[in-house]
């Protein structure tokens, strides 16, 4: 009777046991698909950071605290060459879809308004005829891109999909507006709109002109209005509570956390500000720098959440900007294009400092920690990467695609490849001012060489990064075979992209080609 | 016949020619009584400008513009020791009445809202009665000083009177809240509101808070809404045309404008800005200095207006602020405290900081043209002057007056009386922070030495000012017959006025008299 009811109990245990491993088993079949956490961040400088990223600390990486980013850098990898776009709606079509924005003709920063274009008139070139309402997850939608983007895909193998933040896919009216709209299964404060009217929950994330709601009031935050929370806050407090979800279902997700932050305007984040303005900053850049502090906040919320839940693990977080640093003034304080130095001017530019960001991945058990990864990449990139980590392959896309996967480059940072070429290009006015090349530009880079056309005066630039990273000595004079051959490169690219180009407006005719320019 | 002819129009001339000279002496007898401009700055401090106060131009006044008060210095006469009290509400009751604030017990700033005392609480002392709503210019209105006010008296002398600008004499719901009931025949922008939400006409001088119009949206500009008009130029424009009636009726004017600037919020003046900015300042400041700047531009057209009408020579301009230079940061740039160099603290204080005055009198034919005025006088002062320029004798008036005509001063810059005592009297608690004597303290000047008395500390301190102005040279321990007979000299004042006085906490007492702490 004993061994009877010891077999039975075996039985009974073999078959819970079987039932368990069967559990386990399923679990650790969604689970060994990573959690995917993309971390943008909005007109974040390559040196808002107490990271470095260049070869050595500067002055900014002494001004900026980040501890969070500092965490991330020390347990997964810094890429010291990664690239966005000089403006913000480009850089988020082509993390959406992998498409370079010479290819989706979202080359500029989209208006909250449909069918408005932001160019600024100009008085030597006509206006492209860009996609002014930028991504569209549907066909025939005027002035849109029409792709597939990445969160639905995603959705589609299995993930939990969850936006938080500043959106800025497309234009009020159009469907790629919506994040529900664009595959993701949660949308928490993302909208047709580039940046908050205020970053204040006692200001309702808002600031009324003519006693109605500014255009950029922050939408869906409502529990938050005239309270202390900071925006950055948030977002951050939403996006956790959504991804409750899949982290009790055990499936895996996908959180696009898109910061409004850093970009104007510079509402005082008290939590931080004091320590910037005992440093003795001015008193625009202190908040500056708390605005970051918050953000970097966020970061840390992020990592502690994964840490409590025990899935850190198996979660990708990944570090981003959307371009290079505003460095106008007045609305930064100081001088005009120094504040992403040793780069070359800021926002706006195909110059390093409008392009060029502070860049993160950790992913234990693949990202070695407190690696540096030195080749570039950019932003395109992230669409086949991601889908290269979750194991997608071969995914059905409308567009195809630019971008490549820099999984590689995470398995073995010391990965080099000099050979291949990236495209910026910015056919587009982008304020009333002139700025180094914020206006009517496109760029090239191959190994360390870096060319940069200027449209309006056909002008060419050359510049070797690795000796020159602020981008102060052009060769083009001295190496006009470099130019002729960098020119040749992006012409084709931009040609078999049929990118847009621009015309003169006193003869109508088209501002000539990198490489005809070069041939001269 | 034509002999006849030729007799009758000449009396008929005659007649007319009386006609002509009796319209004349009428127009005469009006145009002797000069006009008054009383231009009052709000929370400007005496280094606040390119006019220096002090025996040397500072770095403050190379770094502040103010043309237009240079002008004023040159045609006029600069005060180098005019005083205020600390904060505002106190003094403009002080100008509207003629009394110490010691005597009219609105000691402290009166908020927009009825029967708020605005003191903060304070762990050592009991608040005071104070009158915490302000002046009233009728009887048995709780918590105000009754009062007959200087506007009332000059109306009943034949004046047009208008107010444009910052009132905050009294709160809302009080009768004093208006300017209309102190005597005004016009008033513009002016409530019990002692700061702008904004100084944007595109605005609205507004800042809505959940979505209802801030407490501090200035009234009564709604033609100004939408616009690019700053305030400091709308209430200029409107004040100016409000003169433009008695002008034309040649009947003499007293023309209150009272800035809202440059108190905070620091709204950026865009016409102004961008000198600051590119002088390197730190921007918050060069936010502040172009509040400046437009504040001293409405002073030009202002005079600019007095030349065009040729009324110049019959007006008096007078030019005076509220009270010493805010010395918080971060509301303003830099460090706390160091704002009005050479002078100690700033706003709040009953240190120089706090209470010295940038003043300027210009009266054609009076006043010699660029003189100056060492002797010190006080706020009180302006009414029994502002009387003593129109030629009102004994006015009647309900309030005992404790200003001095400084009308011999004006006749004679060189004027000296060193046995005259000021009295400042602050029983009140401003922020939550503890500052250099910003909160419970009194402060006596006779000649050149000052006597600060910190109730709560029951601490006396001594200056002599004329070889001290930055009061860092405490001498009361190697002077203590001054101090025992300055503390002799407030003691009395005080105790003539009745002034409040708070009791400790802990012990229900009476904090001890500064006679009291000397004898010691």
């Amino acid at each position: 009777m004993l061994i009877r009811f010891a077999r039975q109990l075996s039985i009974a245990m073999i078959i819970a046991l079987l039932f368990t491993r069967f559990n386990v088993s399923s679990q650790s079949a969604s689970q060994s698909k990573p959690n995917i956490i993309v971390f943008l961040v909005d007109d974040m400088g390559w040196q808002d950071t107490s990271v470095p990223f260049w070869n050595k600390p500067t002055d900014f990486n002494r001004r900026f605290h980040t501890p969070n980013m500092e965490r991330l850098a020390r347990e997964g990898v810094k890429f010291t060459n990664a690239y966005a776009m000089p403006v913000c709606t480009p850089t988020r079509v082509s993390l959406l879809t992998g498409v370079n924005a010479a290819h989706h003709r979202v080359t500029h920063w989209t208006s909250p308004d449909k069918n408005k274009n932001t160019d600024h008139e100009d008085p030597t070139v006509k206006a492209v005829d860009w996609n002014i309402n930028g991504f569209s997850p549907v066909p025939r939608v005027e002035h849109t891109f029409h792709g597939t983007a990445l969160p639905e895909i995603l959705k589609q193998n299995g993930y939990y999909t969850v936006h938080s933040g500043k959106a800025h896919f497309g234009s009020t009216g159009t469907p790629g507006s919506d994040p529900l709209n664009v595959g993701f299964d949660v949308n928490i404060a993302g909208s047709s709109i580039g940046h908050p009217a205020s970053y204040s929950g006692k200001a309702n994330y808002d600031s009324p002109v003519n006693g109605k709601p500014h255009r950029n009031a922050v939408p869906g935050l409502e529990t938050y209005h005239g309270t202390e929370t900071f925006l950055s806050d948030a977002i951050t407090i939403e996006a956790l509570k959504a991804i409750e979800k899949p982290v009790s279902d055990k499936k895996p997700f996908f959180l696009y956390l898109a910061h409004y932050a850093v970009h104007v305007p510079l509402t005082a984040d008290p939590r931080f500000l004091n320590r910037y303005l005992q440093a003795g900053l001015d008193s625009t850049e202190a908040k500056y720098a708390a605005l970051v502090e918050g953000m970097d906040q966020s970061l840390g919320d992020v990592l502690k959440y994964l840490d409590d839940k025990k899935i850190a693990d198996n979660t990708v977080v990944m570090f981003m900007s959307d371009n290079g640093g505003l460095s106008l003034s007045p609305a930064r304080g100081g001088q005009a294009w120094t504040h992403n130095l040793p780069l070359k001017a800021g926002k706006g530019s195909v110059y390093e400092g409008g392009i060029r960001e502070p860049m993160l991945v950790k992913w234990p058990g693949i990202v070695k920690a407190g690696s540096v990864a030195d080749q570039y990449v950019i932003i395109e990139d992230f669409f086949p990467t991601i889908l290269d980590m979750v194991g997608v392959k071969n995914a059905k896309t409308v567009q195809k695609i630019d971008g490549k996967t820099f999984l590689p480059i995470l398995r073995n940072p010391a990965f080099k490849d000099g050979t291949r070429g990236l495209v910026w290009h910015h056919p587009n006015r982008w304020i009333a001012a002139e700025g180094p090349n914020i206006h009517y530009a496109s760029a090239f880079r191959q190994g360390d060489w870096k060319l940069i056309y200027n449209y309006r005066q056909a002008k060419l630039e050359l510049y070797n990064l690795r000796d020159d990273i602020g981008e102060a000595h052009d060769l083009a004079t001295s190496n006009p075979a470099k130019v002729k051959e960098l020119a040749a490169l992006l012409t084709k690219q931009l040609k078999a992209w049929n990118a847009q180009w621009p015309v003169f407006k006193a003869t109508g005719k088209p501002v000539p080609f990198p490489d005809e320019v070069a041939i001269k």
